[in-house]
């Protein structure tokens, strides 16, 4: 397994990579749009495990203007001009609001429920499931595209955040196995201890020493982002451990050799991903310490 | 059951068009909170009949942000500069975007699924139906807040609302006892007949012909918002009947005699509310021919 899950990553991660380096906001928008949507899929066949059954076709759909939303939001520019007057230039794109998308969501799943031919004691689950991959799995996804689309460092920040996660993953799996002694979470995911959960934090931690000079950001402000990016990808990594004991399966899927499912490799960045662009967005730039190189 | 009917609705009905007509937004937001939360408490009994534990606390705190969002969205400004440029006072109230409010319920429901005491192949069920709430029951209903907060006629706008979801109802009521041969929807909601959703239909646009001149649009615009919203409004009543259905239950409470529960009460205007008020938004104020009375 560990070959295999060596080389899958050997293929993978310099795809990856080159698409957040040289793609642009287009390539990282498609490549997260794939695997949004195969993340999704596997949710949606692990809610199918214990009788929820979601609206695969509908859901996915809406899941792309979620997408197209976040693409779309990467293109617009805002200057604050006084403390609560701000000029907006929308990008080229047209508007999209995600409230506006969740709702045609609720319209579209009502339409299901009352004209597709699907039992009717089957729709608090199907609702709920369907929900619950949107919200769950691609809004949090979602936010990869506006890491990538933050003026002047946005490339760099979501390189910064696929390192960081990757070796503090890594650091854990290393650690754990050779120290792991206190399990974490024993009822969700057996294998972790917390001396694997302390190697990950720190891991992305020293990852946040490492870049903080490439990043324009002063050591602390790095170290902090990588910390609580961190911890919420840890919690996104057991939450998916918790779905699939939920399901009663080990793995979300078999599509990476040796690596499980999709969810299976993304879970940590679900988490991570919009904890990094919130708090960059909130508490950098406002500052107006950050953006600029 | 007519009689407490009408008493409960006589109690009720003065209570909410004072609020909406000399409240203001304040009063109005307030109410809706009210009635959001008591359907969502209504909402999760019902998943809990079929075995899904809603997190009732937090999905409550989170519904309040919602709401919060949707009262702070109302006091904001905007004028269009040119195409895609816009200048936008915020309003003084601090700024919480909804996508960041989801993005605190999915962290906070992945702290309860991971550190609570709830067996943990109950997570699914319990994050599916948790989202359900926000997205089916509190997000959509919030919308009132929003129709209350337009500018110049937002209240008259709301009292349309109000009165031809109410007017639609209760001539489908009366029209669907007398004349009502062709079932529906017998599997969700065996006594509804197409006759009863005709004459709902069209008494609601018989108010937007009566109305439309209160609300300084052309008639022919007022008929369609009402038709919309009515159809809408007729969609969510069902859907509540299929939610029932799938929990087994006649009524989603008890809490309003005559009436049932709350939901049972707001489920056509929980989807009647954000069409009209989209409608209004993008159809409407985009043509410039609305809003200045």
């Amino acid at each position: 397994v560990t070959s295999a899950r060596v080389a899958t990553a050997a293929v993978l991660i310099p795809i990856v990579v080159a698409a957040a380096w040289w793609g642009g906001t287009g390539a990282v928008a498609a490549l997260t749009a794939v695997v949004s949507l195969l993340g999704l899929m596997e949710f949606f066949s692990l809610g199918e495990r214990v009788g929820f059954h979601g609206y695969r076709l509908w859901t996915a759909f809406c899941a792309a203007g979620v997408l197209f939303q976040q693409w779309a939001a990467t293109g617009a520019q805002s200057w604050t001009i006084s403390r609560n007057l701000r000029l907006t230039r929308a990008s080229a794109a047209p508007e999209l609001p995600l409230e506006l998308v969740l709702l045609i969501f609720v319209l579209g799943a009502a339409i299901i429920v009352l004209f597709s031919r699907r039992p009717m004691n089957e729709a608090l689950g199907g609702i709920g499931i369907s929900a619950a991959g949107l919200l769950f799995v691609v809004l949090p996804l979602s936010a990869v595209i506006r890491l990538e689309g933050v003026a002047y460092i946005g490339r760099r920040l979501l390189l910064f955040t696929l390192l960081f996660v990757w070796v503090g993953d890594t650091l854990a799996y290393f650690v754990g196995r050779k120290f792991g002694r206190m399990r974490m979470a024993p009822l969700v995911s057996p294998q972790k201890s917390w001396e694997g959960a302390a190697a990950n934090l720190l891991g992305s931690m020293a990852v946040g020493i490492f870049l903080a000079p490439w990043l324009n950001l002063d050591v602390r402000q790095a170290v902090i982002l990588a910390g609580l990016g961190n911890i919420a990808g840890q919690a996104g990594d057991l939450l998916e451990s918790a779905y699939k004991r939920s399901a009663g399966v080990k793995d979300s899927g078999s599509l990476l050799p040796g690596h499980g499912g999709v969810l299976d490799r993304v879970d940590a960045l679900i988490l991570a991903a919009p904890v990094v662009w919130y708090y960059f967005q909130i508490v950098l730039t406002s500052r107006g310490n950050a953006g600029i190189p």
